[in-house]
């Protein structure tokens, strides 16, 4: 612009938080949704399930934070190229809004292979890093008008096209579906399926005697032999022929694929990068939304699959 | 725009947050500020010390929460005369940006009265509250490209012009000034000053000891003869000839004035509506900044006052 023309004055923005809403019709009340993603590894496969939620894209921001490693820069690079496709593609499925981060703090583990990241030793270090950089993400990327956040792995790559409106539906302030894997079956000769994700799960008397017994800074883990909880795991509440729409509570969740509503985050729900109540990252979230009276769900029959590596 | 006009594709944008600096000389590095009030009542003696602030106005954006109550409604409707006129004024004196959030919840305390506000039995669920306006107001307005946080209460009218750059000369994460406020000195017939805010301070032992006994829930609470904690407090550190730019290190801050680097709010460090190791709201966020490895400093005599009601 020139400089001798009138200049438009700078933006002032009202919001009352009233009005925004969170429903059991999201789409119906134009409610918009913010699906947050830490991306270490670009699979298209996670792309183009994105692309085919049926939630309006008009009403979806999507926002990445990659880390500074080798590894990171190839995801950013498949991100960029994929973004740029969909966002100059058919306006249908154009997302309202990008925003790509790129972490400023090192990766406290050298190598991303599955075996190498989830060694007990490993995980406290690991899950403190993945806390601050999924509170960095929702730091600088939740805005006044988001209605609901929808935390989405990088390698979650099959859901329900429905996926926002299905968890949306339940009405809560935390939902969670059950995070499965694809494999082949050795045995029986076909492809089947299997659990993934641990963190899902309700406590247990032997966890808080556990946690009673530990030293201030340290965590309970699950999923590991030399620590068992007893905890009910969703992952293994999972009924085939069980009804699809049952709802459990849950006191960890874990972050592969969680619908929180806005407000829970607003009140000041992070994910603790230090032992709280003996609990990281989503876990921990979990608890310190519980602090702040907001429950959290989990649906053992409503599955999404994560990446086979 | 007409329907068959080709359309902007939604804006993608990427941040690297090694570029987003905060270092000792913000202005000539054009390190955006980001100004946060909870603001219950106006006056316009904090409005005109806003203006007078000497850092770049085009650098600093505003963020408010207001209640949703009586006395709010008539803040809101000072504050939006205030701002229009700012920002259709003379360019220079324009900020970046203003937003301004209507809470959606109720006060839990019906008066605003500094007698009512102060007594010990309603700071659980006042500072509770608090907390959760500040961390709505945080999560909301905290953009990619924030490089520093200024938390300044809507009563604080007087500051030094050079306020920010002062602080950020410091180059710590968290830094509070001394809260003070002018008053009458009715003895000794003159115009005079004294402490005010009681939230900066170092710890005790005895805090320490009371905290160790206290249920899980209880929280310890500052300038209360009723609790007595020996910590040692800010406000009591004044001297009149003492080094002007005399720093110590502190386990709480206030609120009032408090610069902090975004970064610190990025990594998680938020403010706890809940009792956090017996510590809430701002006393909460410095025990949780520390916590993530973020220290915590004071200038005993430097002064910013409050208003005298
Ligand atoms: N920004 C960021 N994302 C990461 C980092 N490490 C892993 N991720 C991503 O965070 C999510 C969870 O990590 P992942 O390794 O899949 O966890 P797992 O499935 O529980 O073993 C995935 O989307 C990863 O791509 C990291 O250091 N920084
Ligand atoms: N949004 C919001 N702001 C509030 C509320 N109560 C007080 N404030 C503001 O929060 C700041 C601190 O509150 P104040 O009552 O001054 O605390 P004190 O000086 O420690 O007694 C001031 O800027 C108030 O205007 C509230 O319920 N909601
Ligand atoms: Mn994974
Ligand atoms: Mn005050």
């Amino acid at each position: 612009a020139k400089s001798n023309e009138p200049q438009a004055a700078p933006p002032v923005v009202h919001y009352y938080m009233n009005n925004v809403t969170n429903s059991r019709t999201p789409v119906e009340n134009s409610e918009t949704v913010l699906i947050l993603t830490p991306l270490a590894r670009f699979y298209q496969e996670y792309w183009d399930n994105l692309l085919k939620l049926s939630y309006p894209h008009d009403l979806i921001s999507l926002g990445f934070i990659i880390p500074k490693t080798k590894e990171g820069n190839l995801a950013y690079t498949a991100l960029q190229t994929q973004v740029t496709k969909t966002q100059s593609g058919p306006k249908s499925k154009r997302f309202a809004s990008v925003t790509i981060l790129r972490q400023d703090t090192e990766n406290p583990l050298q190598s991303q292979l599955e075996s190498e990241r989830h060694k007990m030793e490993n995980q406290k270090a690991r899950r403190a890093a993945m806390a601050k950089a999924r509170n960095s993400l929702l730091f600088t990327t939740l805005g006044p008008t988001t209605s609901w956040v929808l935390w989405m792995d990088a390698d979650i790559i099959e859901t329900q096209p429905t996926l926002i409106q299905d968890l949306a539906a339940y009405d809560v302030p935390i939902i969670a579906p059950n995070c499965f894997q694809r494999y082949y079956n050795e045995e029986e000769k076909r492809n089947d399926i299997r659990e993934y994700d641990y963190n899902n799960w309700i406590d247990s008397p032997t966890a808080k005697e556990l946690a009673a017994k530990m030293g201030k800074d340290d965590i309970l883990l699950e999923g590991y032999a030399e620590m068992p909880t007893y905890r009910s795991l969703m992952a293994k509440m999972y009924d085939k022929s069980g009804d699809p729409g049952a709802k459990v509570k849950l006191d960890g969740v874990g972050g592969a694929t969680l619908l929180v509503k806005a407000e829970v985050h607003r009140d000041g729900a992070m994910f603790p990068p230090f032992a709280f109540y003996h609990l990281i990252e989503t876990e921990g979230f979990a608890k310190m939304a519980n602090r702040l009276n907001w429950e959290s769900f989990g649906l053992p029959n409503y599955l999404v699959y994560h990446y086979n590596e």
